[in-house]
């Protein structure tokens, strides 16, 4: 008996030891990722996109160059034979599965992103954050000749990285990681190293010069009061129906765009004929990249009520034309002055009603209401929390089982408690 | 063709209609739940525990009938016929499976805890809080004939809504539902009505007077500093493993009572007198009820080196011998004491220390990593985050699967991409 125990002690002791050398090689392993992937190439990421922005602020007709870049980035692509681009699609899928992710995807959607920007493309940059980190952490990976599970963690580390040095919002970053693939579940077993990658790509960049967007919003109710909690319901179901509109206008502009115009080099040429005569008719360069300075006027309460939809158009003809960069920061736009004009006749504070309306849209169409609430928190402080948090909520049901991205899957329905593992639509 | 697009559209018309109409029945359902449960019986119980308190601070001699209020707790949990007071866990279990919730648990666990807070049993109230409103929500859906998945929703409603009215903290309660029961799932079919309930009932609870925890670090790094997330880092490793002496020493002394006192009765009577022992020769009142007022002075930057070790032993002592309450807010209380004393050994400041080592304890006892990062945010402020997030993430792995509740699952391994799916030890 006392030599059983004996034994079971030391059994115990050797599993005990395992675990503690799992973790800190994850932890050796996301300080590198962190610091390399997210310090390095995230930050210089940062700095190339700020360039292009302030170039093409200064020099207005680089837009009509904007069929030249286009033109080029679907070269780049050809020659090096990446077909069908299913940019971040195939980031979530590598991480669900043993899809591999090809690490020049790195390069091509850090170029392609940097054109698409230079001459005044509507787009983000945050799918190319995903890609960049996702793919170079993948190599990375492979390299250290990781099993396939442990790729997916390593994955995710550089995803929620590169995400984090290019917002300077670690913690979004880092929960965002671990939402986005499946909607309702937390991969937790790469808390650990996704939340040091995170913290430290975040940390670098900020030690680089790098900014994070904050707002202070100057009507920021203290405590819950029942009209504005009201109010805010109200425009967050507003924004799940604009969240819907927004997914369904790039998925259409995209399937007219392949119909239609079946050559590549044809279709960027069309896109960027339309992107070009559309904002000159605007007469505005508000739609132009990835418009921070417009989000920053929304939350200051002054916004267009035809921004939203302009940019909605913009986005989805520069996307589907085959330009690069990423939904999301277009989807704080919408959100953000749709929420401005939208909030301001419901009676809410305008610029409390952009900053609903920036986090139900990214709700709305990214699905991860834990995320959009710390994204809030992260933007706006925490003493709007009670709001956030119910904005999400129903814009995360009401926005349906919509999404940007075709290979997420959202595991529980929205409306009863049943478990239904359905891909975003 | 046409005629079959018509029907499609229809069906899809009759599809989303029955989403907008159960929709609503949730809203409906959650805004009484939130308003009643919460806000009336919440917000009673908060200002219950606040009288126990102030009472037994007036008159330091109401300690000598701990053992009365024992006896009379066991007595009452007799002649309920409650045989084997599960607590929490049925609650838990209730939300994963057919078990029924009894709702005669809410009246007796709202009593006994107010007894043993009255008379200084060392015990939080956040267990109360969650069976409390669990089974009241549970009652009130069987009043509605909800079905049985219908009832999970109905009861995380419930306990996130009592919870909410007690701490002021509707995101972190409402979080805390959807998370604390599988750990690396997000019971999102119940985000709206979870909600909705903490908030409204969060709302109430401030409208009529009660006061949610919230501090004032002074010295809150801005920014990221790699000295102080390092320092971090180290203090949450070493409360990963205070949380796992304290699930042990619960355990544990649940175990040595049961054995060597089978009588229920003697139990409570010989608990009793170690408590009054122990309380006396320790030569202060810190030790007894949840102990806010020594939370508040650690995280000023004040605690006695052995508070913790005391907090746990009392507490073992007490809910062991069969006073209630919850293990929550004594979490808070070790956690805090030992980060600041520990913090200020390790060179980080003992304000900050304390606000680490109480959300990293209680990430260790509860696996909830996003609740316990809330938490912080919420009791501390946003600007904290990154180090609330890095705290929560080395807590969550290095506690490894020890946790206050048996009936707690937990999915992911903590240290391996894998899928495991056991319960907490």
């Amino acid at each position: 008996m006392d030599e059983e125990k004996k034994e079971n002690l030391k059994q115990r002791a050797k599993h005990n030891g395992q675990r503690l050398k799992a973790f800190f090689c994850w932890v050796l392993l996301s300080v590198g990722i962190g610091a390399v992937i997210g310090g390095g190439v995230g930050t210089l990421f940062y700095y190339t996109l700020q360039w292009c922005t302030q170039i093409r602020m200064q020099h207005s007709w680089l837009l009509y160059l904007l069929p030249l870049g286009g033109l080029f980035i679907v070269w780049l692509y050809h020659i090096c034979g990446v077909k069908k681009s299913r940019g971040t699609d195939l980031v979530l899928l590598a991480i669900r599965s043993p899809q591999p992710l090809p690490a020049r995807m790195a390069p091509l959607i850090f170029a392609a992103t940097g054109i698409t920007h230079l001459f005044g493309g509507s787009a983000g940059r945050e799918g190319a954050a995903l890609q960049i980190g996702g793919s170079l952490a993948y190599g990375t990976g492979r390299l250290f000749k990781l099993d396939e599970k442990s790729l997916h963690i390593v994955t995710m580390c550089g995803m929620g990285a590169v995400f984090s040095a290019l917002f300077g919002m670690p913690v979004v970053a880092g929960v965002f990681a671990l939402e986005v693939i499946s909607v309702g579940e937390m991969y937790y077993s790469a808390l650990v190293p996704v939340c040091i990658s995170s913290v430290l790509a975040s940390g670098i960049a900020q030690k680089l010069g790098a900014k994070p967007a904050h707002f202070v919003i100057a009507a920021m109710p203290g405590g819950i009061h029942l009209q504005t909690a009201m109010q805010t319901a109200l425009l967050a179901a507003l924004c799940g129906l604009v969240a819907i509109l927004f997914c369904r206008v790039l998925h259409l502009a995209g399937k007219l765009y392949t119909r239609f115009l079946p050559n590549q080099y044809i279709r960027v040429l069309v896109g960027s004929a339309l992107i070009i005569g559309i904002t000159l008719l605007a007469g505005t360069t508000d739609y132009e990249g990835a418009g921070g300075n417009v989000i920053a006027r929304a939350i200051c309460g002054q916004a267009r009520p035809e921004a939203f939809l302009m940019k909605i158009l913009l986005t989805a003809l520069t996307l589907g034309a085959g330009f690069k960069g990423g939904e999301i920061v277009p989807s704080f736009f919408i959100g953000a002055t749709f929420g401005c004009w939208m909030g301001g006749l419901l009676g809410l504070n305008p610029g409390l009603a952009a900053a609903i309306g920036l986090i139900s849209l990214f709700c709305g169409v990214v699905n991860c209401p834990i995320t959009a609430l710390l994204l809030g928190c992260s933007m706006f402080g925490y003493s709007g929390a009670p709001y956030f948090f119910l904005a999400c909520a129903i814009s995360y049901a009401l926005s349906g089982y919509t999404g940007l991205y075709a290979e997420q899957t959202i595991l529980y329905s929205k409306f009863h408690a049943k478990f239904i593992n359905k891909k975003a639509e």
